[in-house]
């Protein structure tokens, strides 16, 4: 019952309802409480994302939600590094199967590119991006462990955490315009980190940042060394505890629709919000154990 | 003639017009010329909100906003703290008329929980709902003076400023997930000043932060001590003041339009804007006296 | 072939088609490789914009578009100034030609004000306005090299630009309220740039700020003195060119689209984004330069 602990090695928690039969073969996964760990485990190539490891996440963020256990998940990479962004072999079999190919000869396939419906460059692409929109959206309290390299799609998954903590040695880089590709998928949650200022400037200039450059300008929340991290870890998981699952979902789910909504839009249906919490289950323990002077029952010991 | 001093604790300047016969009493009011001095003054209990307290300073900045007179707030609270956010005896009252009451039973009360015209809770959360849009949509300019406690609807009511001076003793929090309930009218004033990621941040982990944190996230805009909070708001006013009010009236009613327009959309009416302006009353004097080399009509001596 | 040398005197480059026989007035124009140098070039009024100055930027940001050859733009002023915002001749000129001229008279001109098809003055805010529009979404790379007086106008377009680098001489300022006007076509620039709330927040109080405060919100990205200026701006310019020209295009586009619309939205046009790009030229050179360790055509040797 240590939430700081660097997960075990071993695989724990009931593995994804899809999967029941198949082990996961690019995450470990370690259920602590109601934290569950995830850690990126393809570290000889710095936990570089293939298609696998999409498919696994999703998989393993949905039984997370509908499990009833799970409040807050941590991410991480193994072996020091966070994440490298998409495998670029995935990338070469999908244009394989597009009939592009890596020999740099013009597509033959007849699929019109960037048709999702054809195209499986484009599909692979989508399938990624539906792995950031569902982390994106999850109910759930997401905190981002980084370390070393974040890059490409890795700095997207960076990004859409609710709290990202940042390892001294973590840098940051975006490389899809030198490799003549886009940061595609991840531009929206750029936008959504970094405000559009920021997020267009690291894009043109290939997003190069140390770990104190993206606490600067709110990439990351905090910087810690190897000492400090775990205390840290562990206030941040306490503090989260010490909210109400229901009432934080909510709270995520309104501040999402505040993005892009006029407040005055949004009075009524925050008061239902509001109203719902105040008057449910949480709402009632949560001042009575005020009241009583005690913690409620969702908060850690 | 000392727009830093602290407000008189004598009521001045022209009651509201709703509460002719109904003195203030949970607000002490001070005009001091174009600045009028708003002060939460409920301080044994932080200055928490009560529906009274709502409804007094939305009488007063109803009534600030038509009489032709004021053209700063300046809000702050009494007795060294802010705000601690809602009256909680407020909302139990709420919930004892909608049957709901602090005895942590199930609703009985028939009414459809979250219905704000049938579910009193609902409608108090509304009530300060439209508090926060009517002071976040004024054509005034808003300051606000952040000391101790700046928390829950405290915290709102500090986004929704203009510009906010933090005292080096602000602690700003966001207790509401913790007590199973949501910041639910506060979240798009969250997300107007800190951007949408600090704010879900922020409510994820409960917003605990010290003054120089908030500076730090662009919650307030300067921390000062006892000794240079006076003649820093007295350089703020200044600086208001100098700006022709219905210029900044305009300003202000642009920029709340660029939030979530885009530019492209804005060019023909900001051409209005500006040729309005430019060939009004408040152009046609800022530009003789620039030619003159004086003060426009509108600054102060 | 030296991208850090303040732009030689000469015009370089062909002149705009629009202006092959009239040469510019108000910029000087040099270019270097694949980047553009733009000077405002009315040094003894700070680089006021006047209406020529608005015609010839735009004439150059055409040509620059549609030449195949100029990758990215730095745009600075002459003299040790940025620019001191709109020409206040061209201001009075539009009103004696709307009739209201300068001598503070009631407009007598029968043109309602503020109807841009009728009105001089709105005429001419709104040619300022596209050209900030262009600017701000150009597919080129821009750069703003930020020195002395960034006022009113010029504050505008040191916010579209994708990276600001300051001078530690720059002063910032929003003039406009206390001319009794409107910063009304910056508005936009200035929430893009800063967000809501710091926008608002410069708006209401006079935007003054030295280069560090400009830095500390976001305003400009670094802060040079005269002897680290050159090689941080050669540094930006090696990091753009590194960037394969159309994929920095459809990343600039992607992110003004994601500003304001949900990131779920976004997922099957990123697809189709991306996908173009890793299957089109610039994508088989990126991963065939990167197969074979040696730079991609597009980056400077």
């Amino acid at each position: 019952m240590n939430p700081t602990n660097t997960p075990a090695t071993e695989t724990v928690g009931s593995p994804p309802a899809e999967m029941h039969r198949a082990a996961l073969e690019t995450l470990k996964t370690a259920l602590d409480g109601a934290v569950l760990h995830i850690t990126l485990n393809r570290p000889e190539v710095r936990n570089a994302m293939s298609l696998r490891m999409v498919t696994e996440l999703r998989a393993v963020l949905r039984n997370a939600e509908s499990g009833g256990v799970v409040r807050v998940i941590v991410l991480r990479g193994a072996g020091g590094n966070f994440c490298a962004g998409g495998d670029l072999k995935d990338m070469a079999s999908a244009r394989m199967r597009s009939g592009t190919g890596v020999d740099l000869s013009a597509s033959t396939s007849g699929y019109p590119a960037g048709d999702p419906a054809a195209d499986p460059v484009a599909q692979t692409s989508a399938q990624f991006g539906e792995l950031c929109v569902a982390f994106a959206s999850t109910p759930l309290a997401l905190v981002a462990v980084l370390e070393g390299t974040v890059m490409g799609g890795g700095f997207g998954l960076a990004c859409v955490a609710d709290l990202a903590l940042a390892s001294e040695t973590a840098v940051f880089r975006l490389p899809e315009t030198s490799l003549g590709v886009v940061p595609a998928q991840i531009a929206p949650f750029l936008v959504e980190r970094l405000g559009y200022s920021q997020a267009k400037r690291l894009a043109v200039t290939g997003g190069h940042l140390r770990a104190h450059e993206a606490l600067a300008i709110g990439l990351v929340h905090a910087v810690h060394d190897d000492a400090s991290m775990p205390p840290a870890l562990a206030l941040v998981l306490t503090n989260i505890l010490a909210c109400a699952p229901e009432a934080l979902a909510a709270t995520k789910a309104l501040i999402g629709k505040a993005r892009l909504t006029p407040p005055v839009d949004l009075v009524q249906e925050a008061a239902a919000v509001f109203s719902k919490a105040a008057q449910g289950p949480e709402g009632q323990e949560g001042i009575a154990a005020f009241l009583q002077k005690r913690k409620p029952k969702w908060a850690p010991a």
